[in-house]
């Protein structure tokens, strides 16, 4: 296939064991030929002494130009006087979106072998404008805001997918009997969007009764969308069913049709650099890239392969109860492609 | 034990079910000589034609004056420009805590047999202040208060449980790595409480991780203090765990040492008089009732029946998959007192 003009993708592998399951990637896309080529930026916590910066403005281009890329792992600098760097890439990329697929993985056993629903997340507002300030001593308060622009783009999107991605239903997570304004609005943006959507099944679930009904049956559900802070929780829970954030690909959605993948997972410094880590998260995230490119047959064949060795079982990381290494377990999915 | 002068307690059946599984609580309680006399108002969502009211002053005095009572479902009365009866409730009783006993039913089988925990809720403030309003069309904001007084009352409220229950750690749960100030506050006031308590373990988690850490291991936590709204999510998260709303009591605890039981479950009208409802949550919440009133022995002795009544299976109703009614429940957990 070295007929088809390559896709420049950028990748930030990020810290800690981001270098290693960046490197994953890359061999498990040479291995399938994936026309892709790679834009590498560093981003992360360290100053880059090459660039004197933790974060370039040509990396930031660089999303910008190709409109697909896909970021490792980045810890969030405690006490340097910023916000953290994920917070500052969805901030300065417009990235309004955060989607989650999120399945049980045949062989992995957790106690639950029925998950198969996509988390959709407002990810720029909400609880997380930073606005925050002391009243009078000892009362504070913070802002959460929800706006009818940022509700309808996110519940576009989210309609826009389940019926690109054949899902039937999909359920707007809210707290509009406590929240009737700010959450009211964001479900009177949903059932707009809905109205324009008569195939899938619309409907409102309050928060509280959706994580109750997650952990109770999961299969209930299928695509959710919400705000931001209850898509951070509930992202979580769903990544908690499968089997961890180690698991669970994700990819965020910005203005101009920007995909950018991402490993939700920390970048477990302690084990950075020993060949152990589970690069499982940035592989599926990144076929969720190879998605977003419609390379539909490559991701396929690249998921099968990762599923299918996760399945076999013979090569697993240490945090899924192997002792494979991470090049080991890289190798495995090679093998099957 | 007719030589014990009773105590006063105040009962609000409530709406729905409420009556019917408030009887079976009063039946349990005469089998069990247990030395409570009830003076029972009604509280509901509908206008009750001997007072003109849905809820009276003199109900609010009887749980002041009493300082401890047991509450049924209350339906939420939708557009009738009054907020949920249960949040009035909290806010003229100030009920500051709400505590969740969640444990394993044995004999009840979910996907978690190894759950047995606490979970303390602030429940006056955070973003259930009511203070929402419309900034320009389109863009609404809500605010979320956190004060130093009422997250030190919860803390000290969560130490003292569980000093006091015999439990070993405190997790405060949180998201101040995105509210620094709010929940940082919240944080600094539990820290603050924690050094009072050497004995006790004190650990922070934030929301996210916690939601993903309860379903893979709730075993790994033992008491959980948080603010309002993580409190809402949470304590219905650790319900379906094991089973579900109709199976998990719920205290409120409010200045002045007043402690109000209720059944957090809906009031379900759709099967209200028909003698189908499961009175375990209200019953299970009576017992938190008798423990706040140090009748530990009637409490023990309540708590096996309605456990042993379950774990045997004879009798159960149809939501656990039995075919019993109310009353022969009802009557089988007498049988075992
Ligand atoms: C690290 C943290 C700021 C972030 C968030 O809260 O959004 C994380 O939990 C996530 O879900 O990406
Ligand atoms: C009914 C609703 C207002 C209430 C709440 O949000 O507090 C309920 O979910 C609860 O937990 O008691």
């Amino acid at each position: 296939s070295s007929d088809i003009t390559p896709i420049t993708a950028t990748l930030f592998p990020g810290d800690g064991i981001g270098p290693e399951i960046a490197e994953s990637v890359k061999q498990v896309f040479r291995t399938a030929e994936v026309p892709v080529d790679w834009e590498e930026h560093y981003v992360g916590t360290e100053i880059d002494p090459r660039t004197q910066s933790f974060l370039t403005w040509e990396s930031l281009e660089s999303v910008r130009r190709n409109k697909v890329g896909l970021k490792g792992p980045m810890a969030t600098p405690i006490g340097k006087g910023h916000r953290s760097l994920n917070l500052t890439l969805r901030k300065e990329l417009n990235l309004y979106a955060n989607v989650r697929p999120c399945y049980s993985l045949p062989g992995y056993k957790t106690r639950y072998d029925d998950v198969n629903l996509i988390t959709i997340r407002e990810n720029t507002e909400g609880e997380y404008s930073g606005l925050e300030h002391q009243v009078v001593r000892g009362v504070v308060e913070s802002l959460k805001i929800i706006t009818r622009q940022a509700s309808l783009r996110v519940a576009e999107y989210a309609f826009h997918y389940a019926k690109t991605h054949g899902r039937e239903r999909v359920s707007a997570i809210h707290k509009a009997n406590i929240m009737q304004k700010t959450d009211g609005l964001f479900l009177k943006c949903c059932r707009e969007v809905a109205e324009k959507y008569p195939e899938i099944t619309y409907e409102e679930v309050v928060i509280d009764n959706c994580c109750m009904m997650l952990v109770k049956n999961p299969a209930a559900f299928d695509v959710l969308v919400m705000p931001n802070l209850y898509g951070d929780i509930i992202s979580d829970l769903c990544a908690g069913l499968i089997g961890g954030l180690g698991l669970t690909p994700s990819c965020n959605i910005g203005e101009g049709g920007i995909a950018l993948a991402e490993a939700v997972h920390g970048s477990a410094p302690d084990i950075a650099g020993k060949n152990l880590a589970n690069p499982t998260a940035l592989l599926l995230s990144s076929v969720t890239m190879l998605r977003h490119l419609e390379l539909h047959d490559k991701a396929d064949r690249i998921q099968n392969a990762i599923l299918s060795t996760i399945a076999e079982g013979k090569y697993r990381t240490a945090d899924l109860g192997g002792s494979s290494t991470t090049s080991d377990f890289t190798k495995a999915i090679c093998d099957h492609l």
